[in-house]
């Protein structure tokens, strides 16, 4: 770990939440030493609700006391606060490409997860559309960030470990190594990187959540 | 006007669309010649769905031949390719926090402006909040950028001609001399700024835009 030069860096944040662990993957990546404060979503700290008063959620950095909010804002904070190993592509438009699919890149998961007929098969033909662009920005690459996990891989680490999680509750397989192959080998590389392999949730505890959710979900539709 | 050094720069817009006006904003702040095309909604040309294949969505810049989509993004793309008359601050925490109030902003006013009852209480309720937290961005400045316009005025810019608009429409008045001065002063200087008096949509045109929407909503509702 870097020397931390009288810096005081605290997350607050929430084991599960895909949104936490972009922010953990750059701080790693940056080898920036920080405190880890996990809050419980049920009974929020009144610090977590002081520093992010607007959304009132995880994650929140705290930097020598000032306080930022927004997973991908605060990998952006991160990369221009500590420029060592940088995570950010220099050229603005390969920027703009990973600003993009950064959020876009995830689009219509969440509703093929929870839906069911017409609008499941529509949310599934939007994320086969995503899917097929983003295996395009593979091509050449190991990562998106080329040979060394960038910003987008950060953004959209999570597929790697919930798209499988996902497909198996629904019982249908969406990144099939046949379909998407650069896709497919990214997940394995990035899960299985220095940087993200001792920081995913518990596969097993992961599952359980999001299968409850999902249950919960259908025994309200039927 | 810059000279375009042999540069192609296309915008595919709409004239209601705040997310288009940002971009103009920054176009012009940063004095860059352009060329717009204002698309039809409902026929939209090729180009844009070529050009934006996720969303299908206005704003779209165009700049030799890439193309790059969404509001935020493509003003960020601007301040990092024609790095003259910056529009972004440049200290890290100052850009989270442009960043994050870039979208927080406008939280809860679309909601406020069409819903009614409980659902409406609610949504004033965060919009306070957050105009509450956003005039106090303003102690001591003219604009969120300091003396001149910024990346947050110009992302939150369309608060300044739509809000008057709603409040108009809901007979409700919001922003306030009394309860948000800062607030009150910035919509003024901003609206009237020379970068962007010109480009506002016409005032009725747009309120009787606003105002076919609200009704249609109000009407099905009751």
């Amino acid at each position: 770990m870097e020397e931390a030069k009288g810096e005081e860096v605290t997350l607050f944040g929430f084991w599960s939440s895909p949104f936490v662990h972009r922010v953990i993957w750059a701080l790693n990546i940056k080898k920036i030493k920080y405190k880890y404060v996990e809050e419980d979503l049920c009974d929020k700290s009144a610090l977590l609700l002081e520093h992010n008063p607007v959304y009132k959620k995880v994650p929140v950095l705290v930097y020598n006391g000032i306080a930022i909010a927004d997973s991908l804002i605060i990998v952006e904070f991160i990369e221009e606060t500590w420029k060592e190993n940088s995570i950010m592509p220099q050229d603005p438009y390969e920027k703009a490409v990973a600003r993009f699919w950064a959020t876009a890149a995830g689009d219509g998961l969440w509703q093929f997860f929870i839906t069911e007929g017409k609008e499941r098969e529509e949310a599934l033909t939007s994320v086969i559309n995503n899917f097929e662009l983003l295996e395009k920005e593979l091509i050449g690459k190991n990562f998106f960030g080329g040979d060394r996990i960038g910003y987008l891989d950060i953004s959209v680490g999570w597929i790697s470990y919930g798209v499988p999680i996902f497909e198996e509750i629904t019982e249908f397989k969406i990144i099939t190594e046949q379909k998407f192959p650069l896709l497919h080998a990214w997940m394995e590389a990035f899960s299985n990187s220095e940087f993200v392999k001792d920081t995913l949730p518990p596969r097993e505890k992961l599952s359980e959540r999001y299968r409850n959710v999902w249950e919960a979900i259908m025994q309200k539709k039927n």
